[in-house]
């Protein structure tokens, strides 16, 4: 079982990329998709006159901050056009892929933050009215339910809170709890860097692999987004899945060279 | 087997209908749900600047004119927030619904009409670039297994052309094809007004019953999109399906009170 994330920025090539899954797929590879759209949820936002707030918590991590009018915009994205557009390529390459969130039958169940802390102007605020969590358990007979019957799994990273609201979730984390419940022998991270850069953004300082038993002290190279990817490798890695690579989503062949050792590996 | 359409106009209370269907779905009754979101897709459309333009056929049908941008508009509502909204309602109601569109799995396979023919200032003229079309088939199976299982499925009507293309389809006819599809004792289509009136827009003027040979000699009656329903409930009673109510979403217990015989029973 292989489990695939890909990201939402800019310069990746969502064609290629399902031309390499369709491959992949029809070689009877089973693998489930999960997919980001943050780049498309800003411009939407600001087009919509509601721009996006990122906030920074104690502990420096950076993140959106999900008002209720926020998360219906992230619905539009992450359920719309980001996952229909992954399912449209796949059909169209003869896949039968069926996009869901994680909030369609309680595929990804989460815990709400009801309020969050965040440093605003060198002060601690709280932040209430705020519709993200974490991902605590995996629906997986669902997802195994759907492979068996030939269907590829599309997964927008929303979860269902207990009280079935939904929240907007990490994409990578959900992708790691998704490999971690499914025991996938692969958890491949795509984005728009070649992986781990010892020097970000130095693209020759590259990262080829991190021993199994050290994940969280690279956690220091990680800029930005890549923090959530390493979190995520080290997540999946601690409980059970075989290696977890973070590859390059914007060449040609992008899985099968990433599968080839290509990006970073954490095995 | 009971199969719904709610409408996407406004003055639908979806609070009351998910509480109305929660309730029958913890009695047991088992079914689909089929919405709509036309009010909410034109209201994004105008405000990211690509209003809706309605086009009418030489046979008088009016309807959406889907061009590429449109269907991205319509896919942010209709896979989006109109979606999940309901999936959010009924989970809050410890409904395990499950939400997808007929691209997911090949839920509604449709053919594209790749020209339409409109009347424009009393001329015909061809237009392409349009993303609509009917479905043909639907895939029982998948809504068989997913019911089995313990979802309620949330069907957004896009289709899934040969191509693996998106083609928005109208709810109601779509809604008909699922109830044909899973041998459905009841189809019920529910909108912003009491069912068929005799004349419109007089809802003391409702028609209660249709015997089930004379449906399409009551297309006279149907205005606007009520033409569509009238259409779906022929569809429907010709290929099997028990009886189809046209009943009135805006009041409580909408589903309950059409299926005790209110509004307009096709029988």
């Amino acid at each position: 079982m292989l489990v695939i994330k890909v990201g939402g920025s800019v310069g990746i090539d969502y064609d290629a990329l399902c031309d390499d899954l369709a491959r992949l797929w029809h070689e009877g590879q089973r693998l489930v998709l999960v997919h980001g759209g943050s780049d498309e949820t800003n411009r939407l936002a600001e087009a919509l006159g509601h721009p996006p707030r990122f906030v920074t918590s104690p502990s420096g991590h950076s993140s959106r901050y999900t008002d209720r009018r926020t998360l219906e915009i992230f619905e539009m994205v992450y359920c719309g056009t980001a996952n229909k557009g992954l399912v449209e390529r796949l059909q169209g390459r003869q896949v039968n892929a069926l996009g869901l969130s994680g909030l369609d039958g309680r595929l990804l169940q989460g815990k709400r933050k009801a309020s969050i802390r965040i440093i605003e102007d060198g002060r601690q605020k709280v932040l209430r009215d705020d519709w993200t969590g974490t991902v605590e358990q995996v629906n997986a007979p669902l997802l195994r339910m759907l492979l068996e019957h030939g269907y590829l799994p599309v997964v927008a990273p929303l979860a269902c809170s207990e009280k079935g609201e939904p929240l907007n979730v990490d994409g990578d984390r959900a992708a790691a709890a998704i490999a971690v419940a499914l025991r996938a022998e692969t958890l491949l991270l795509l984005s728009n860097v070649p992986g781990l850069l010892r020097t970000f953004p130095d693209e020759a300082s590259l990262i080829p692999h991190i021993p199994r038993q050290e994940v969280e002290s690279y956690l220091d190279y990680a800029q930005g987004r890549m923090k959530k990817k390493v979190l995520g490798a080290a997540e999946a890695i601690e409980q059970g899945v075989g290696r977890v690579i973070l590859g390059d989503a914007r060449v040609h062949g992008c899985v099968s060279r990433a599968l080839a050792g290509a990006g970073t590996v954490v095995a």
